[in-house]
């Protein structure tokens, strides 16, 4: 794409009232625009990385045997209260149809909708086990949202719901999702930094997991078992008597980190309230139990931003950038031979053709964070020169040899 | 995909509390679920089906300089007032954080987000023409909603705004997304059905202009000048004098319709209220003209359906169907090699290897409405009966032959 192009364009200063260093380098970086608090709008190279971390996502929901749905944002009032969650779920948005006199909740998660959905198509041990997944945009009524992406009152979430016959096949399928969900985050380029974690898990199991990414920036606290490679949150390490859930050590190390995702055994925490039942092999009725299984788009693209980023802008991992490379040409035309070469090889590069000075177009180049920059020039003659973001030294390539290196 | 892992299933009756055939269908098809009324689930095949239609529209949006990006549900109320549409629009639904007393309007359309979102990035002629969209989910109170897809209080749209330094500008922009809507309904399957209409302008331009598809389950009535293929909407007839805008002609066929899409002037409507404006060529400022552009996802799904079905189910056209064939084994596993063969040449069909009587088969295979049924039995024996949805006759190819017709 030409840059010259693109509506979005780079600010120089830091937003105002943004305290988050992923929303102060996405907003200047032009990726994303705040409309209010805890409300974005994706630009073009913000709705490029989105569609990235939804493809990883989708294609690993797949793989683990996922269907795929869409369920509306719009909930009745009424299945909320029967889970009881209409009064005690503290970030309901709650408003009524002037015309119809509905009542609707606006969803931050949808156990209200998929539960009574299945239960409409299960009827025998046969239908089981069965998962879907939907990439859905949510709402929450947060209290605070000053953590940029991190936390909004409107976010893209993956959220998968499984259903299963009896506790084995739940646990099967829960190894199974932790599994998805550790090739997501190591897609993701945060594999290395996130650890599956012990947490509360509420009145039907003991506990719930989730994945924690370190960051400074995180609002959770975790202890870390280095021999295990899991970690603790904060809220069950007393019940643990401080100890690693796996190997018994207390030699733990505390962290900040943020949740990217979430696992938990609902079991029978809403088929029962929705009456979801089966018949199994022998003709009689049992409940069916459930797993749900959760990651925030615009969550795991902040965490990206807060683990991946120098004084100069954003680092993005390559499954993740909008872009392979950042094509930049010092001379008007300079790059033009090199970006219709790689648009023939089918490889699509951001193409800084503007009119600006080099100085602007690398300071702009670091901001943007691409994992590769080349830059043609009068200086470069018939090369190349490569440069990776978060490196000093660039090497001198030929044009051919350019997109063995994207 | 397996038909007999597909959790959702079909239905034999109609189900209650709905009057339109494309909602009745849908359902007992399994496309989509009702939450409650104008408030649906896309269930896997549905899934599909929006992404075909999804796939296409961006495919053709960006074909014409289209940016995607994705603006948020969650409008502040302040934009609404700016404009004066808050109280004027009827089918805003309003609403307030319960902590921070926010004054919320949900997204019926976004002129109050793009307009100040590109006041951020235009300031010089330069900066023009632009043009961005975004596929996202949209939100209205709707007094009724008795024709499921067609007229939704949730649905997906696709809505194009673009941004121009003059009128000629503004007009040959309008143009080339006219060729480009003309091409969505071509590629979905109801380009013969569909005609460009003018329709009523509002404040700032004469006419505005709808691509209205022929159907009896349409609300609206135009009148069709068959020598030019364009239409006049019954709100403007009189205005014309009951006559053609383009040759005059006042030979008008009456006819009811549904609105599938809708290209409208802005002009200064919403660039006025934000202050939108640019510096010229010679320095002078100007307001910046707009043009807004809309297709709604979930009404061109339901129009499909209205406009193309039998007693028997849906005729998905080849580009919109979930799958490009049916195979229906009789005796089973025996469609296994054909579903293997096909899938190893890259195309996936909906594989039926239920336990099921031919009858119940034959009758799922006309419900989902695949646009090619192939049926393995014992009686093909080394060869597959091949039968097009809505025709009679069926013919028997080679196992080799089968995917030179899909």
């Amino acid at each position: 794409m030409r840059q010259s192009k693109l509506f979005s364009k780079t600010q120089r200063s830091d937003p105002q009232n943004e305290e988050s260093v992923n929303a102060k380098l996405l907003i200047r970086a032009g990726y994303v625009d705040k409309v209010m608090a805890g409300v974005y709008t994706f630009l073009p190279l913000g709705k490029r990385v989105l569609a990235n971390i939804e493809n990883i996502i989708r294609e690993e929901m797949v793989a683990i045997g996922g269907e795929e749905i869409l369920m509306p944002s719009l909930q009745p009032k009424i299945n909320w209260e029967t889970t009881g969650r209409y009064d005690a779920y503290d970030t309901l948005f709650k408003f009524q149809s002037f015309y119809s006199k509905t009542d609707y909740v606006l969803g931050p998660t949808h156990e209200e909708i998929v539960s009574p959905l299945l239960g409409k198509f299960i009827t025998s041990y046969k239908d089981l086990p069965v998962a879907v997944f939907q990439i859905q945009n949510k709402f929450r009524d947060e209290k605070r949202s000053k953590s940029g992406l991190l936390r909004g009152r409107e976010f893209l979430m993956k959220d998968l719901y499984s259903f299963h016959a009896d506790e084995k096949d739940l646990e099967k399928f829960y190894e199974k999702a932790r599994k998805a969900y550790v090739r997501i985050f190591n897609r993701a380029g945060i594999g290395k930094l996130t650890y599956y974690t012990y947490a509360s898990g509420g009145t039907f199991s003991k506990y719930s997991h989730e994945f924690q990414t370190l960051t400074p920036a995180g609002e959770d606290v975790i202890y870390i078992c280095d021999k295990c490679r899991i970690a603790v949150n904060r809220e069950v390490i007393d019940d643990l008597q401080g100890s690693c859930p796996k190997c018994g050590s207390k030699t733990l190390r505390e962290e900040k980190a943020i949740e990217v995702g979430n696992i938990f055994p609902l079991k029978t925490r809403f088929s029962s309230p929705f009456g979801l039942k089966f018949s199994g092999a022998n003709g009689q009725e049992n409940e069916v139990l459930m797993g749900c299984y959760g990651i925030g788009l615009n969550r795991l693209m902040g965490t990206i931003v807060e683990v991946s980023h120098d004084e100069r802008g954003i680092i993005w991992p390559k499954a993740i950038s909008p872009f392979p490379a950042h094509l930049v040409e010092l001379g008007k035309g300079k790059g033009r031979r090199l970006y219709e070469q790689l648009a023939k090889a089918g490889i699509e590069v951001l193409y800084d053709d503007r009119d600006a000075t080099a100085g602007e177009k690398f300071a702009d180049a670091d901001l943007i964070g691409l994992p590769v920059r080349l830059v043609v020039s009068e200086k470069t003659k018939d090369k190349v020169e490569v440069k990776k973001r978060g490196e000093k030294n660039s090497k001198l390539v030929s044009y051919g040899s350019v997109r063995k290196l994207l």
